[in-house]
């Protein structure tokens, strides 16, 4: 890939920088940005300049390990109360993914871990390498559910997919992208169908993209044309990512995926969701519990800044869907596929650390 | 209504006009065109400044008595040909919806009728006036499907409709909104959720508007959040216009609708198609021999002109789909409402003119 989502550079600044693809600006320029502050972090997640349930995790991370570095000079006693609400403001950025919360936790744990034995400037070094260790571990968990994913697509597979779950939803290689890339790397010929996924378009302006840079076919499609293609017999599969998967295997994921899991079934197509186990959150028994950011309604009414309704209109803007898990044929994490019963399954993968 | 689709104005030019709401500057600006020549209308058909299957097939038929009009000098012999070479043209500008092929034979039928004992002139006047009976007739046409449809919307109803099946659909009053206009002039509480219906935002630009120029409730959606709203409760009932009905019931409309029909059916919503008779199509035993017109790449790779997909990437664009007759919980037309068994019920209301 010729792109990085978002890296850590040690050289700039004093105290480095999180270095950020500005996705707000695909597929038309390629635009990085140097944050160096949590507050910079927290706009980035806000306006979708980063986005994608482990990418937000990671880049949050950062802004806390920032957040952190800022503090270096501060008195020990209150230092970690600082710092919690620093993790807070990151935190309340986007409601939906739990990936953000998960990984800004692990930071704020590494932070307290160092407390006791070490002065503010161990602290902020501690939390970097937390961010930097949630970072690598991002891309090696995608290469791994990638190929526990990639056994269930056939050679010659047509898969349909929603949204962007790829490199640039995570921070290098993908989760649905990376099904898809794992199984091109054994050989298998797989091609695309991507939904354009409005409002945002992630799919028109991100997963197509990103397809191109590595010469895997793709093929966009308005949303409305998914339903009308698999009844057409030019679909095999879909394979989408997760911004909340609920203890009952429920999937919270962009606005529109619970319809493309209804389609999938009623048309016999195997649906998988690919996530890492950091979107798992068993404390939620189910799908309904989980909270359904609503965007602003101009991302419905206007695109690229050109009004298509008009003035005056209302508009209605749900950012995601919560797709039950009787639509769900199999879950892929790094730590294997999952399958009904999901309750057992999802235990099983997240092992000891479902305590969380 | 402040406004008309298309009529007929006989005080332009010579032989009069066909003046017509340019569909494609719309919800911006309100602009009518005169068109005085066939060659004309297929233009403004083809380019969907007139849409919607009523309204291009009276816009066809008015393409066809300018067609007579032009040959008003013509010598009788060879006239009918001249005609249908002029009916063929039109004919061919968009391959789905049925009544264009049903409007344009209506006005070479009385074009024959005329020839035996008439000149061209008359011949001419005689398409002409078939043009306006068709104009008229469909405006009554709607109105009585209107009635019938109401009385399947409760009071309080929130009606999602994909595409726009309205007065713009249609010389007036509309198939689909005709249904909801019934059921307000009732003094029943209605609202509406309106798909913007990519790629050509039908619903954005067309029908938010409509709905707002009558002070009907309306709220815009992306396509995308149909099934999240059905599954969470807030919608009572879909319904949708079509392009053509086959024999056994199933409805070729606008791309998407398919989807809806599905998403309604699981969610236990009942699912309306409206359309005048002459949508259906008896001479096709099934949906699946319905051509499905495929349009141009752009319309999905770029908004109002603006790119929001890759340079160079491929998009496929079928502009309808095919809903099978099962996910179809009722056929409202101006005869009555036909359920299933469709093959009985939609012979039952073609009545005699089902030989065509």
């Amino acid at each position: 890939m010729g792109f990085r989502t978002l890296e850590w550079d040690a050289s700039i600044g004093p105290g480095g920088a999180l270095r950020l693809l500005d996705q707000t600006q695909l597929p038309h320029r390629v635009v990085y940005m140097e944050l160096t502050t949590p507050q910079q972090v927290a706009h980035a997640i806000k306006t979708m300049q980063v986005r994608g349930a482990p990418a937000i995790g990671v880049a949050a991370a950062f802004g806390l390990a920032l957040g952190a570095s800022s503090l270096r000079d501060h008195p020990p006693k209150g230092l970690l109360a600082r710092l919690q609400a620093i993790r807070d403001e990151l935190a309340a950025t986007r409601p939906t993914a739990v990936n953000l919360a998960w990984a800004l936790d692990k930071v704020m744990q590494a932070a307290r871990r160092a407390e006791g034995s070490a002065d503010a400037a161990s602290i902020a070094q501690a939390a970097l390498a937390e961010a930097q260790r949630l970072a690598e571990a991002d891309v090696a968990a995608n290469r791994a559910l990638g190929r526990h994913g990639a056994a269930l697509l056939p050679d010659g597979a047509r898969v349909l997919t929603h949204c962007n779950a790829g490199a640039l939803a995570t921070v290098g290689y993908g989760t649905a992208l990376g099904v898809i890339r794992a199984a091109v790397e054994q050989g298998k010929r797989i091609s695309v169908w991507a939904d354009e996924t409005r409002p945002r378009l992630q799919g028109a302006a991100l997963t197509a993209w990103e397809l191109m840079q590595d010469n895997i076919p793709v093929t966009l499609i308005s949303d409305t044309a998914a339903g009308h293609l698999m009844r057409r017999g030019q679909v095999d599969c879909v394979v989408v990512g997760a911004d909340r998967i609920a203890a009952n295997g429920d999937v919270a994921n962009k606005i529109g995926t619970y319809q493309v899991a209804v389609l999938a079934k009623e048309n016999g197509l195997p649906f998988y969701v690919a996530a890492p186990t950091s979107t798992i959150d068993l404390s939620l028994p189910d799908g309904d519990r989980i909270p359904i950011e609503e965007r602003g309604e101009e991302e419905v009414t206007a695109i690229q800044g050109a009004r298509i309704a008009p003035e005056g209109v209302r508009a209605a803007n749900p950012a995601f869907d919560v797709t039950p898990h009787r639509y769900v044929s199999a879950i892929i994490t790094e730590k294997g596929v999952v399958r009904e019963p999901y309750t057992e399954g999802l235990k099983l993968v997240m092992g000891e650390d479902h305590g969380r």
